[in-house]
């Protein structure tokens, strides 16, 4: 038997991205969201509302970083969806982050996330609240890699956010390969 | 230090989704798509190919489902993601699902998946393949549910694609309560 929730925006895993922005005094600025994905192969589509003053930022300057929150940096990434860089200028100086300059993009990134894809803006569109960005580079700590170069998903633990119950998650362990079904090698 | 990737479209924890349709002839179909997320309160927006049999049959019918991948269907769910529509119309045979005819929408679900968003089209565009879906209904079957009546995320155990190295993970411990956080509460 199943039970019916209406309309409601549940999926799981779902991500909690950290969004990098500049303030217009140059001051950096971050939220959380959790509404948003890939959508292309050098694109990503955040829900970001208009009332956010990241949103007046990336419009400003065309640019913003998307960085994965972790279990280490969970309180901080949770903090930054709560407090608004409307009332709170020094939110950043709260979390205890340092805020770097993308190479690539302007808008910064911050050192205690190792994980960030720095974009440009193709469109923001503020009825429907959605960012879609270009992703021109994205950029790793060593300190989550492993010996092959390529990301170590338990070095970078990445959280999940459980939006019914409102908790976070650690990604777990490894249940397969991806693209090497047996139903289909059979 | 960090090492640069380029452009590329990986973060992390990324969904499997399952896409349910019916193809012409009535018979389900389903296919794997991971680029894609929440992106307003009652709507979903997925990267979904033209070339691939679903969009055919979700423009026809207006209607899809969205399921998520499991750990206990994870050989199943990468198979629908590998096999075409277009040459294997017995797809859906072969994985042993049972389609079930959604109650709200002209799209079945499959028993097998234990929770699935129910969705109308809103939108597809051809050229970006983006897919915006109304999300009618949310259906959860009981077994995954807990004593509240609330999702049961370990009972559920949705998986997550890492798309550098090609592997699913399951989701771990819960590691803290969103929208609490103690940088505020202070």
């Amino acid at each position: 038997m199943r039970k019916n929730f209406g309309a409601k925006p549940f999926v799981y895993p779902q991500p909690v991205f950290i969004i990098g922005t500049y303030n217009a005094d140059g001051t950096p600025n971050a939220m959380n969201a959790a509404w948003g994905g890939i959508s292309e192969v050098k694109e990503i589509t955040i829900c970001v509302d208009s009332s956010h003053k990241t949103a007046e930022n990336f419009v400003q300057r065309g640019a913003f970083t998307v960085s994965m929150a972790t279990v280490d940096t969970l309180v901080a990434c949770d903090y930054v969806g709560i407090a608004s860089g409307n009332d709170t200028p020094d939110k950043i100086a709260k979390t205890g982050w340092h805020a770097v300059k993308s190479e690539f993009v302007d808008a910064p990134y911050f050192e205690e996330l190792p994980m960030t894809l720095e974009c440009r803006v193709i469109s923001y569109d503020t009825d429907s609240c959605r960012l879609v960005g270009e992703i021109v580079n994205v950029s790793i700590d060593e300190s989550v890699l492993n010996e092959n170069g390529k990301l170590d998903i338990y070095k970078l633990q990445p959280i999940t956010v459980e939006t019914m119950s409102n908790e976070y998650y650690s990604v777990g362990e490894k249940v397969g390969d991806a693209f090497r079904s047996g139903l289909v090698l059979r």
